[in-house]
């Protein structure tokens, strides 16, 4: 194998790549980067047999071939390199890797790339085309609200339904949960997957393009493929029944507030700074007289005390939630003002964008002293 | 006490004295920030017992007094203020401290003021102002030599001397050695002091003004201040006799090669990549044919060569360093070139700026098995 590429579209695909690189590997093989030269392309892989990253870039290949080499070194050589063309050949006898860029050679130690775990691209035919703003809008509103407990593995995963004209992706932890829609042309059929977050966190970061751009998903009965541009996401499913998460929705709220996102989620976070440091880290809003008080209390620090200004539709109330289940939606809402719907200080409230109903978040209360 | 400040000026003061709030205090004081509020000032303390930081900036004082607050929660809540102004106010009854800035109001136990142990300033009468460039270059181009090796104090700080009109800053960890000269007017008297590192190092993260000021040095048997602008920074001397470096620095060499700074650094950072798994970090130069052949070698992982150009004047010669010793000098040297001066293997070589006589770095080398 021997071939020259562009040193920054190198970097960036073993960049990609090394996401799926496993941190503490299972065997020594899955903590390399298997490269695969072949047709004027060089196709980057790794896997930690849970995630698998694929990338594509160009390349001129002079002998095609298969090696691995550490991920850990190939990206730290790499992206230290003075040039901006990398020469790389495998010599096979020594089972060493030469790569050479300007005035600097490295030779890198190869894996056997027979031991590797190829990936193979998904060919289910349950497959769908989505754009990319639309699937990082539901991922981006859903994923937080997972949890990390793996002894409940249905609740570290977001929940997909895909039916013929809408695409929904749920997420919970039991105290909170996250219901995001998307429209959905022409899909025939019917999914209902649980896909782990940690596929759908890594797709947040790989997926920054500044183009529009579709990103093919593909199902099969235990595994989820994305392929956007040069890459290809893919990851193991969920086993398990998701909740039917319909039944938490609340049907009516008696008091609704309207609030400026920015305002109130810099107000939390301040006055979070002091229940932080306790362990249910719990914050109490008092919403009359068209403002909300936030308050939060910790015996061993102080106190903390903000008023929001808000318009109140219904009944005052005084209600107190953990503060992160507050401040982690926050973040992720676009528009300028969110609507908060209440019902009882001991009944689940609502999180909802202004003027959009594609989305919707259930927060449980926290039962406090007073 | 009550008193108001400007938000900016607070933060920043806080950050400054935060870098002696000792992290793991041996009393629950020492985690606290000291205030006083007198005569339309606001004077922030913190220490550690072994350094000291005193930070002054102007308050409308309405009730002069002193208060200690927690040092982590005074920086996290004022940071996090809204407004551009802080209002602070000592409840003495409930020994509490109210803290507002337009919407917030947070509310924080003290700590006792009367238990801080006040920083009083030195009033040595070794004294010298010294211009902050000078000081800063005198303190980075010696302080990395430094050793961590509590075993050993005196090792662990920078030697200074100051005679009537030179300061001279030495450091060693006995496999390398920093000298670096400043002249000095109108000094009387004689200074040999080990100064902590640790001090030096604050100083420089503190140092940072673009504006020339003036830094009074204070000493007294046991002690020394730096005092410039609003700041006051004191610690504690090491104690001992600082071994005589003249020795260590040889007399003549045999070889002299000058070479491009940035690019010398960069081909040794890169070959280092592969050595620096290892447990001595080992980089071997070769000088020869007006070339440096840089390498290094890992048996577990691979091996780098790269080749910078260079002007020898003498015998060729391969040499090895660990090559921390080797980049730890380049990155704290200011001018394009620079000049290596060689003798045998196995015998010290010295770094030394170009068209400079200020600093010398001498390193040692490692004995490789070829």
């Amino acid at each position: 194998m021997k071939f020259n590429c562009k040193k920054n579209e190198l970097v960036q695909a073993i960049q990609i790549v090394a996401k799926a690189v496993a941190s503490k590997p299972q065997m020594p093989i899955l903590s390399g980067i298997y490269l695969h030269a072949e047709e004027q392309m060089l196709e980057l892989q790794a896997t930690d047999y849970e995630i698998g990253i694929i990338c594509k870039i160009p390349a001129e290949i002079e002998t095609p071939g298969d090696i691995v080499l550490s991920g850990r070194y190939l990206q730290e050589v790499i992206r230290s390199l003075p040039g901006e063309n990398v020469n790389i050949a495998y010599e096979r006898e020594q089972k060493i890797v030469k790569i050479n860029s300007n005035t600097a050679n490295f030779t890198l130690l190869s894996l056997s790339a027979n031991e590797f775990p190829v990936i193979h691209q998904l060919e289910g035919n349950i497959s769908f085309p989505i754009r990319d703003n639309q699937l990082r809008d539901l991922v981006k509103k859903t994923v937080f609200s997972c949890s990390n407990d793996e002894a409940r593995p249905v609740f570290t995963g977001c929940y997909m339904e895909v039916g013929e004209s809408v695409v929904t992706m749920a997420a919970t932890n039991t105290h909170r949960l996250s219901v995001k829609k998307e429209p959905l042309d022409n899909f025939e059929g019917a999914i209902h997957i649980i896909i782990p977050a940690k596929i759908l966190n890594e797709f947040l970061k790989i997926m920054v393009s500044e183009i529009p751009e579709i990103v093919q998903v593909t199902c099969s009965y235990n595994q989820i493929s994305f392929a956007f541009k040069n890459v290809y996401l893919t990851s193991r499913l969920i086993e398990g029944q998701f909740p039917d998460y319909h039944r938490v929705i609340p049907s009516d709220f008696k008091t609704r507030v309207t609030l400026d996102t920015a305002e109130f989620l810099s107000a939390v976070d301040r006055v979070s700074l002091i229940s932080r440091a306790g362990e249910y880290n719990i914050i109490c809003l008092e919403f009359s007289n068209g403002q909300v008080k936030i308050s939060s209390n910790n015996p061993d620090i102080g106190n903390a005390e903000e008023k929001v200004e808000s318009v109140i539709d219904g009944p005052d109330i005084r209600i107190a939630f953990n503060s992160k289940y507050v401040t982690d939606v926050l973040k992720n809402i676009d528009s300028k003002k969110f609507y908060f719907s209440l019902g009882d200080p001991l009944t689940p409230a609502a999180i909802r964008q202004e003027n959009d109903d594609t989305f919707t978040y259930i927060v449980t209360p926290v039962r406090t002293a007073r």
